[in-house]
C-alpha cells in the first residue's frame, strides 16, 4: 500500500514533482487494456524487465542508466536490474530489487530495505530479484505475460522479461506487447503533465541559445548550453536524442551531430541555424527545433523560406483533430511547400501535378511528425493492420494511424536543399519541369528549415505544448531585445 | 600515405590539436612489442574492431558513440562501424570504413570518399569494410591477431574482432592482447600532450566549480556546470566517467553519482564538497577530485581531515619515480593517514601495530590510484604474474606492479567516515582498540575527503598534470576572490 504521503519524484527547486501515482495509473489502465482484449486467461501476471546498468565495452566505465522505457512507463523506477510484476485479477504490482552486497555501501552508497523502495514507488510489494521464482509460484499464474515484439521505428525487437527458471512457468510473449503499446500511445493527464514540463523547459533553453547565438561560434557551444540549461534549471540529466546543431548547409542533413558529424562546424555570419533538440525529464521527451538565422536578421531568401514552413506549420496544426488522417497531414504540409515554393519562384506549374509525382519528398523527404512519450519515437505508429505507404516522403513517416484525443506528436515540417535530391530531381524530367533551376540554384547552401512543436490532441483539435518565438517578426525582436524574458542559466 | 597538410584532430578556437601521427607512432610500437614478444610468424596481420553505433534498447534512439578504446589508440578514428588492419611486416595500415547507402546523404551528411579517410587519418589504405575478406585474402596472412583478453578491472573480455569470412583464415587471439596492453600503459609524448590538455581543462573546469559553488545549490548544478565548461571550452562531448558530486555525507559514498544516487541533494552550508569529475577529449580522459567547503571556508576539523589527506597526498607523489613499488606507495599514503588520525585524536596507539591491521582500509577502502590514459582506469595494472595483494585496501588498488617511466597514473588518497565500516572496526576489538570514538562521533557525517591528482611518470619523478588550488590557503584565498584568474564560461 502507498504510504499517507503520496510518493514524488521530484529533483528540488523548480523542477516538476510527478506523482507514484502516475504509474499507478498506467498498470490499471494495462489491466483494462487486457481485459478488453480477447484471449486473457484468470491468473495472468505481467512481467517486464527493467534495463540493466552497462558499461562502455570491456571496462568498467559505466554508462549513465536510463530506464528502458515500457518498465518505466509501468513503474517509473529509477534504478537499475530490476523487474516488475502485475497481478492482472488482483491489479497488486510487485517490484523485484537487486540484493545488493554489503560493498556496495561502501562504493556506490546506502543500502536500501524493501520497504525504501515499496514507499518510493508506491507499488504493492517489494521483492528481491534472486527470490523471484518463490515469489512468482506464490501467485500461482496460469500464465506469465511478457513483452515481445518489434519497435516499428528501429525494426528492433523488444527484450524479453526473462530469470533463472522462467522455464517452470506458462508464458505468453504475444498478448501483451499490442496493448502495452497502445496505452503507452494514449497519454494520461498525469503524462500530459510531464510532457507540458519537457517541452517549458526545452523551449525556454531554445530561446536561450536564441539570444546567446552569435556567428563565430561553434555549433557544439550550442549543444553544450542547451544541455547545461535542460540539467541545471530543469534537472534533466538526459536529452531525448542526440542534439543537432546544424548550422549553414549543416541544416540540410536531417540527422546532423552524430559522431561522424558532430556539431562542430563554425557557425557563420549570414547562417541559418536549425537547432533540433529536447530535454528529458523522468524519462519523458520533448523534441523541438527552431530555425532562425545566426546574426538574428532574416534575409528575403531566408524569410521565404522559413515563412513557407511555418504557413504548412500553421496549415497542418489547424487541421489536426481526433479522426484527421496523419498521411494527409504530412500530404497537406507538402502540399503547402509546394504552393509556397512556386510564390516564390522555386516551383512552376501546377501544384496538383507535382502531387503526383511527390515532389513534396524532395523538400521534406522526413515525415510530417511522430508520436511523442517515453520514448522521442514514441510507440504505436503502425499496429497490426496499418501499413506503411510505400511512397517518397510517406515511407518515412512514423505513424500511419487516425489521430485520437490524447495523442501526443511532433509537428515538424521543413523545406530544406539537399544536393543529392535536388541533383535526382534534375535529371528526373518528372521532376525537373517543376523546377527553375536559375532560382533554385540561389538557394544551393542555404541548409534548410524545420518548424518543430509538440502537439497534444484535444477532444476537438491540439494543445500546443511547445512555446518559442515563431513568426519572423517575434523571432526578430526576441533577438534583438537585450533583455531577457524569461530565466537564463546564471552563471556569475 | 599521408598528405602533405598533416591530418589533425581539432575542434576549433583553443582546442587542442593532435596529429594524426600520435596514431602512427602507436601502431609502430605496437609492431616493435609484437616483434620482440616470441611467438610470432611472419606475414602476420594485426585486426582490431572498432566499436558500433548501438541503440538505446529496441528503440531508434542512438546512444552518441564513444569509440572502443583500443582501436582508438591504434587508428584514432570517431566514426562507428570500422574495422582496421595493420600488416606487421610492412608496417601498411588499412582502414575498413562502412559503404554507406545513399540516404545516408540525406539523414546523416555527406557520404565520403575512401580518400576521405585516408587523408583524415593518415593510413595507408582505406577499403570498405563489406569487401575486407579480399582485402585480407591478398594480403595473404599466415595468421590474423585479434584482440582477447581479460580487462583486470571489469573482468570482462573484450570483444575480439570478427567479419564474415574470417573463418578462412588463420586466427591467433592470444598474441596480440598482452602486448597492446603493454603499449597503451606507456603513453608517448603524444599521448602525454593530449592528456596535459584534458587535465588543464577539467582543472579549469573544477575552478569555475569552486568560484560558483553556493549552499543551497543541487548536486546536479555542479555536474552540469562542470559538463557545460568542459564541452564549450574544451570541445569535450563526453565525460571520462560518470560525475561524482558527493557534499555532506555522500562526499563518503565513493562512487556517489550513478542512478541510483544521482547527485540529487541540495548542498547545505558547513557541507564539505567532493567533486570527483573528469572531461574527456579524443578519447583521452582525466580525472581529478576536489575537496572544500561550500562555503569556501574550513572549520577546524575540516581543515584537519583536509591537510591529513594532502599531507599523503604530497608524501606520496614525491616518492614517486620509476621503480618505486606501488603497493608500497598505497601503504604509505596508509601509514600517513594514520599518523595523521593519531594526531586529530581519532586513533591512539602504534601507527606500526595499526598497520598490521590494515586500519587504513577503515578510512581509505579504495586503492591509492590507478593508470590513466584512453580508459579512465586504463589497462595494464595486473600483467600476468602480478597477482593483487588480498588484503583490505590493497585488494582495491587497480595497479599492481612497479612504477615506470611516462605511466600516467593518478594519485588520490582520501579519508572517508564511513559508517558501516566505522560500526564494523568498533564491533573488531583488534580495530577499535585503536579507536578514540568520543573524536570519531564528532566525524559522524563529515562524509569524506579525497585530493585526486593526475601524474605522469618522468625518468626521475614526477610531473604533476593537474592544476587546481590545494592547501587549505590556497582554497580559502581562491573561493574569497571574485575575480576569475581563469577563464570562465561567458553566458550573458
Amino acid at each position: 500500500m502507498a504510504s499517507a504521503v503520496e510518493p514524488t519524484y521530484w529533483l528540488g527547486k523548480d523542477t516538476l514533482r510527478v506523482s507514484a501515482t502516475l504509474f499507478a495509473e498506467n498498470r490499471l489502465g494495462l489491466i483494462e487494456g487486457l481485459k478488453v482484449k480477447g484471449g486473457l486467461q484468470p491468473r495472468s501476471v505481467v512481467v517486464l524487465q527493467g534495463g540493466e546498468q552497462k558499461q562502455r565495452y570491456c571496462t568498467d566505465t559505466d554508462i549513465v542508466f536510463r530506464q528502458e522505457s515500457f518498465f518505466h512507463w509501468a513503474f517509473g523506477v529509477t534504478e537499475a536490474d530490476c523487474l516488475g510484476a502485475i497481478d492482472v485479477d488482483t491489479g497488486r504490482s510487485i517490484l523485484f530489487v537487486p540484493k545488493l552486497p554489503e560493498s556496495y555501501a561502501t562504493w556506490m552508497g546506502r543500502i536500501h530495505p524493501k520497504e525504501h523502495f515499496q514507499e518510493k514507488y508506491a507499488v504493492d510489494e517489494v521483492q528481491y530479484t534472486c527470490d523471484i521464482v518463490g515469489v512468482m509460484s506464490n501467485l500461482k499464474p496460469t500464465v506469465l505475460l511478457t513483452l515481445r515484439g518489434q519497435n516499428t521505428d528501429s525494426g528492433s525487437i523488444c527484450r524479453e522479461a526473462s530469470f533463472e527458471g522462467i522455464s517452470q512457468f506458462q508464458v505468453n510473449n504475444t498478448l501483451l506487447h499490442p496493448v502495452i503499446v497502445e496505452c503507452r500511445m494514449i497519454k494520461t493527464d498525469a503524462e500530459l503533465e510531464v510532457l507540458r514540463y519537457t517541452n517549458k523547459i526545452s523551449s525556454d533553453a531554445h530561446k536561450m541559445l536564441m539570444k546567446h547565438v552569435k556567428p563565430g561560434q561553434k555549433e557544439y557551444e550550442m549543444e553544450s548550453l542547451f544541455k547545461h540549461y535542460c540539467y541545471t534549471k530543469g534537472g534533466m540529466r538526459h536529452v531525448s536524442y542526440t542534439c543537432i546543431c546544424g548550422t549553414g548547409h549543416n541544416a540540410s542533413t536531417l540527422h546532423y551531430g552524430h559522431a561522424g558529424a558532430p556539431n562542430d562546424k563554425t557557425i557563420m555570419e549570414g547562417d541559418m541555424c536549425l537547432f533540433d533538440m529536447g530535454g528529458e525529464y523522468y524519462c519523458y521527451s520533448s523534441d523541438i527545433t527552431c530555425s532562425f538565422p545566426a546574426n538574428g536578421k532574416f534575409t528575403a531568401e531566408q524569410k521565404a523560406i522559413y515563412e513557407a514552413v511555418l504557413k504548412s506549420s500553421r496549415t497542418v496544426m489547424a487541421a489536426i483533430k481526433p479522426g484527421a488522417r496523419w498521411t494527409e497531414m504530412h500530404r497537406l504540409a507538402d502540399k503547402v511547400h509546394l504552393e509556397e515554393l512556386v510564390k516564390i519562384g522555386i516551383l512552376k506549374g501546377s501544384v496538383d501535378d507535382m502531387m503526383k509525382v511527390h515532389l513534396g519528398s524532395v523538400f521534406m523527404p522526413h515525415g510530417l511528425g511522430h508520436l511523442l512519450g517515453i520514448d522521442v519515437h514514441d510507440v504505436g505508429g503502425y499496429p497490426e493492420g496499418v501499413e506503411r505507404i510505400d511512397e517518397p516522403g510517406l515511407r518515412s513517416l512514423r505513424m500511419g494511424r487516425l489521430v485520437r484525443e490524447r495523442m501526443v506528436l511532433t509537428v515538424e515540417p521543413g523545406i530544406y536543399f539537399i544536393n543529392h535530391l535536388l541533383d535526382q530531381a534534375l535529371a528526373d524530367p518528372a521532376h525537373s519541369c517543376f523546377i527553375n533551376n536559375q532560382v533554385l540554384a540561389h538557394f544551393r547552401g542555404f541548409g534548410g528549415v524545420r518548424i518543430e512543436d509538440n502537439i497534444a490532441v484535444t477532444e476537438s483539435g491540439v494543445e500546443l505544448l511547445t512555446c518559442v518565438p515563431r513568426t519572423v517578426e517575434e523571432i526578430e525582436e526576441f533577438m534583438s531585445d537585450p533583455g531577457s524574458p524569461f530565466s537564463p542559466v546564471n552563471i556569475q
